[in-house]
C-alpha cells in the first residue's frame, strides 16, 4: 500500500520498550538521528519489530513542526 | 524552551510554500532525506522562514508511524 | 509496506477537492459512512487520487477519540 | 457539544483494555470494520465505556491518511 | 455528546479565516490567552462560527506537548 | 528554540503520573482550567517535571478542535 504521508524515513530499529498498552520504538537513521516512534504494542507484534531490523518512520506532514534558534 | 517532543532533527530549509492559510516547508535533513511540514502561514512569518536556512522538524513521538517492507 | 496504524479502512472516493496548499478527499466506507481526509495537494497528485477509484483510509490509534451519547 | 471534527462513525464497543495509564478500545462499525482508539484511563472512566455499549469514533479530518494499493 | 478528549477549554471567538480548504479560528480564553485552530472550512460551516460567539477548544491529551524554560 | 506551533500556554504542574512508558502531565493554567498532556516518560525524566514548577502546554493549531453548545 503506497500512503499520503509525505515523510518516510528509513532507518534500523535500535529498541523496542512493550508498556502495557503502548510501546516506544527507537529508529536510527542514516544520519544518526534518532527517531522515537509511540505506537500500540499490538502493531508491534503484527510488524514483528525487533531491534537491528530496517524498517521507516512515517509522519503525516501535518504532524511536523518547525523550530528555530 | 526546552519541549517535550522526543524528536527534533536538524536541516537546511529548502522551500517555503504559503497557501491562503497553510503552508508547506521542505526541509533537507544531513541524510539527504527531505521532510514535509504543513504549518500555519503565520508561523511562518513569525519565525521568518526562509530558503538557505538553518531549521529544526519537532515531532512528538505519538506522531510517528513505523512501517516495514 | 505495512504499517503500524491500526485503522485501515477501505472505500470508494467520492470527492477529491484541492486548495492552494491542503486537499480533502471524502471517502465512502461500506456502511454508508463518508470519512474526510485533509492531506496535500502532492499526496494527492503523486497517488493519482481520483473520483470512483478504491482506496484505504489510514488512521493512528492514538487519534481516535471515542464520543457518548 | 457538536464538534468540529469531520468524522463521526458509530458502533459498538468490543473491548476495553486499559494499561497504566493509556487504555486501547475496540469499536467494531456497522460495516464489520473494528477501529482501535487509544484514549486515556480517565476518559474509559468518565465515559464509563464497556463492552456491548454503542459509541462513536471521533476522528479529526487532518489525522486521516489515504492509502492506495 | 461526552468525548473522551480530555481538554475542553470555554472561550469567545475572535476571528474566523477562511482559506480555500483550511479556516483558522482563533478563540480568547478568560486567561486572555488566544488559541489558533486550523480545521475544515465544511466546519466552520457547520457549525456556525462567527467571531462574538462562545465556543469551546477541543484537544486530545496525546496531542499537547510540555515545554519549560 | 522558537517553535512554530501556535499554541503556548502558561500554567502550573499539577500532577505527574507515570505508567510504563507514557506519562500524564496535569497543567492548571491561569484561568483555572486545567489541561492534560500525555508525553513520554523521557520527556518527563529529560524537563525533571515535577508538581508546582511553571511549565507551558504547547499544541500545534491542527490538532485544536472548536465545539460548540
Amino acid at each position: 500500500m503506497r500512503i499520503s504521508a509525505r515523510n518516510v524515513l528509513r532507518g534500523k530499529v535500535l529498541e523496542v520498550k512493550k508498556g502495557q498498552t503502548t510501546a516506544h520504538v527507537r529508529l536510527e537513521l542514516s544520519s544518526g538521528d534518532v527517531l522515537t516512534a509511540a505506537i500500540t504494542n499490538e502493531a508491534v507484534d503484527e510488524l514483528g519489530l525487533k531491534a537491528g531490523e530496517q524498517a521507516y518512520a512515517v509522519i503525516k506532514a501535518s504532524d511536523v513542526m518547525i523550530g528555530k534558534d
